[in-house]
């Protein structure tokens, strides 16, 4: 593709030589003349003398060295991630019940649905959806047009998936929650999960993330949400629009999510909570009460050479007992400056 | 059904209106008149005015406003959960091997195999079974009557599982332990992992949770134990009845834990420990020594604002050069006092 | 097997009777007659005076008691497990396709594709590769010779896997990394995820991990890398040789891992990071900055009776608070001890 007719498609100021052949997407450090990179950052600005690339996109208000092209804009990584489209295309996929998938409810001819699949009764499946080998879609189930869902999925029966998400392999969807009342004894009873799993549109769910369907009232995933891999999240639970959460993080009954929030890595939400729109929470860190005003909030460990740790971290058993000591030396020293 | 047929099936005393219809099951809040709900907490009891819900359970010494009808009873969440059991039965399956599933095993007629499920050779079903679509179970597993595994869930080879079990979808058991010798150049010999996992009766297991085979000894799941979603036990664990495990949780080799106990989501705990029985284990807490009373055990962090976080966390790495100025000052003031 | 058989075989010095049969390996608490044990840890030896074992693979430099058989090598736990492989030999399997597996590309006849198993078109298998039930190899795939996938594993297109690995049930690899570009009202534009998974020789996967592919480039693993279950790896990491990795941890894109690395379970390793070779990260851990040198670290709190939490942590909030009045009693005592 000419650098040209990217900017004659995406937008943005072409500086340099119009015809330059543009074959695929590379870092700064790795580009070579075929090659379009990007420089999101100014701060590393003087990686633009070194590299190799044929094209850069860079932001308004830099002048880049001269001997090669630029494509200027106003936000250049969301621009790399356009060009990224253009040259990557997802792959177009023909429709077709492959003959060692079983397929028990009638749907369109745009559908794919791969071997070893399974699409149980009452299930309704829009225009082009691809249903991938081993999936398993229980009875009664809803999916929009255009959504795709990898190898090896499972939708249980009963749940609503909008239209474009991307589901990955090993995703379960619809899963019990986890409920029970306890006996006497210590015995759990259980109480029948009855709620649906009800996700929106041009939703991404990572491999092996889980979304339990809710308990009397259904969990609910929003617009635009991405979820990555191995995410738990419980039952009734509430996602807001274009929330985006990171790799292994858990999320308890009931909590409600705004919009446009971001959960780092390993993060864990209990149950019960809101959490405002805009809101980001750092890896690791364990949310223990609601947040009601949007803002970064952290509650993790400085990582620590082990010895160090031993000795630094000895003390925390003991803080209260340094409070203490703390006061009982105030105590002393107005008492002496009292007396003196 | 009517109010006092659902009294005359669980006891408890009722008020009001016997021929009062129940449908469904609500919370107060959006219950509506021909809903059942409860009250499960007397702090929560003015909810009890504006409700629209059919019927409340309600617990005794309680006198609830008047006008609608009440059960009354010892522990209404556990009534409750009956109840909800009482209108939304687990709905019968029929038996019978799907024509799209590989059996190679005798099994009873009332074992439902569906579609893409494989059942290899010298396995034991129990009546009633039920193994979902695209399930697998390995060569010589036992599994008791009544247990039904949901989608895509992996046994494998050898394993024991009891009656009346729920296994969800991608969860996986019998995958080998993580057991390996080093050689002194680093590289890993596999030990064998020639053990098996034994589950018992009533047993319930999460979406995508993990349960390893023992390396010589077995690892073992007691009686009405449940575990959520993406749950990683390793070998040789044992874990007592009726433990309840919450999401996310991963417990390493060797680890015994009691009976009864509450492990909150997102806990860990280290190899080689024991458990007592009766013990909660906090939401994100890592055990890192063995627990030999009952009672609650917590380790995570207050949540903060990032800010705070930065100015509050910059001096964990300084807690010994902390005491140590505080002793220092004891010593100053001392010896102040001493010569004053 | 003879003990004199093993030795022959493995090496080390045999003390005893040669004869003396060998049908199971157990640990010295349970092993009988014809069990084989081993001591590790010389710290235990007092074990060996009340072991029913047959045989005790021992250490050098240690006398142990008359009576058995033992075998003196440089490393027990090692030679052990070499002891488990000869008495526990992998199972042979037979080649063949089951007539319920669908597979599009020509693979060797000794390979083993199982029931409800799917290999997609140009995908190249090695000799004696396994392919379990369900499980799924996406187009373009590459397998090298021994390795074997379990039950329900998703292989992503276009990924490379080295010769005799071993990937558990439910393990998904290739999947897309999590790469979007944020537009300014907070709509996710996706990264095409381009790059591949490349595996190397000799490494396990555990069940239910997930590994993404890269982002441009590639993710890499390196030859001998054990990774336990649950485990979740980002596009473009990079792991070296020999490193383990234990269950539940998870590592954010584009980090790099040297090699003969060892991670504890439940550790986070955030992005962007370089982790020198020879490094040991302790359980719980979040790995928040590079590590330039081999040793231990360690970020992971004290375990606390739920009291004694609430008591000391209370302080974590205000731990500046506390450094300030430390100063402010300094000041105070410097300026009493100048005037007096």
């Amino acid at each position: 593709m000419r650098i040209d007719e990217i900017v004659a498609q995406l937008g943005g100021q072409l500086l340099g030589t119009p015809d330059t052949q543009i074959r695929a997407l590379a870092p700064l450090e790795t580009a070579g003349p075929s090659d379009i990179s990007f420089l999101a950052n100014p701060k590393y600005r003087k990686q633009l003398d070194t590299t190799a690339a044929g094209a850069v996109i860079v932001g308004k208000g830099l002048t880049p060295p001269a001997g090669k092209s630029y494509v200027v804009c106003d936000a250049p990584y969301l621009y790399f991630a356009r060009v990224a489209q253009l040259l990557h295309p997802e792959p177009q996929v023909k429709g077709g019940v492959d003959a060692a998938a079983t397929v028990r409810s009638p749907i369109p001819a745009s559908v794919r649905v791969e071997a070893g699949a399974h699409v149980a009764e009452s299930v309704v499946l829009g225009e082009h959806v691809v249903v991938g080998a081993g999936s398993v879609i229980g009875a009664g189930s809803t999916i929009g047009a255009g959504t795709r869902l990898s190898a090896n999925v499972t939708i249980y029966p009963d749940c609503v998936i909008g239209s474009d998400c991307r589901i990955h392999a090993g995703a379960v969807i619809g899963a019990d929650g986890f409920g029970y009342a306890r006996e006497q004894d210590g015995r759990w009873v259980k109480i029948p999960q009855t709620g649906r799993v009800v996700i929106g549109n041009d939703v991404e769910v990572g491999a092996n993330t889980t979304i339990d369907r809710g308990a009397m009232d259904d969990t609910v995933i929003g617009d635009g949400v991405k979820l990555d891999n191995q995410i738990q999240i419980a039952h009734n639970v509430k996602i807001g629009a274009m929330t985006a959460i990171a790799g292994c993080v858990g999320i308890a009954g009931s909590t409600r999510i705004g919009a446009r929030c971001m959960i780092g890595g390993q993060a864990g939400i209990i149950g019960h909570l809101e959490i405002a729109d805009d809101v980001v929470v750092s890896a690791g860190t364990l949310v223990t009460k609601s947040i009601r005003k949007a803002g970064v909030y952290t509650a993790n460990l400085p990582l620590q050479a082990h010895g160090d740790w031993v000795r630094e971290f000895s003390h925390l058993r003991h803080l209260d007992a340094m409070a203490a000591r703390i006061r009982e030396l105030e105590k002393r020293l107005d008492k002496g400056e009292a007396s003196s």
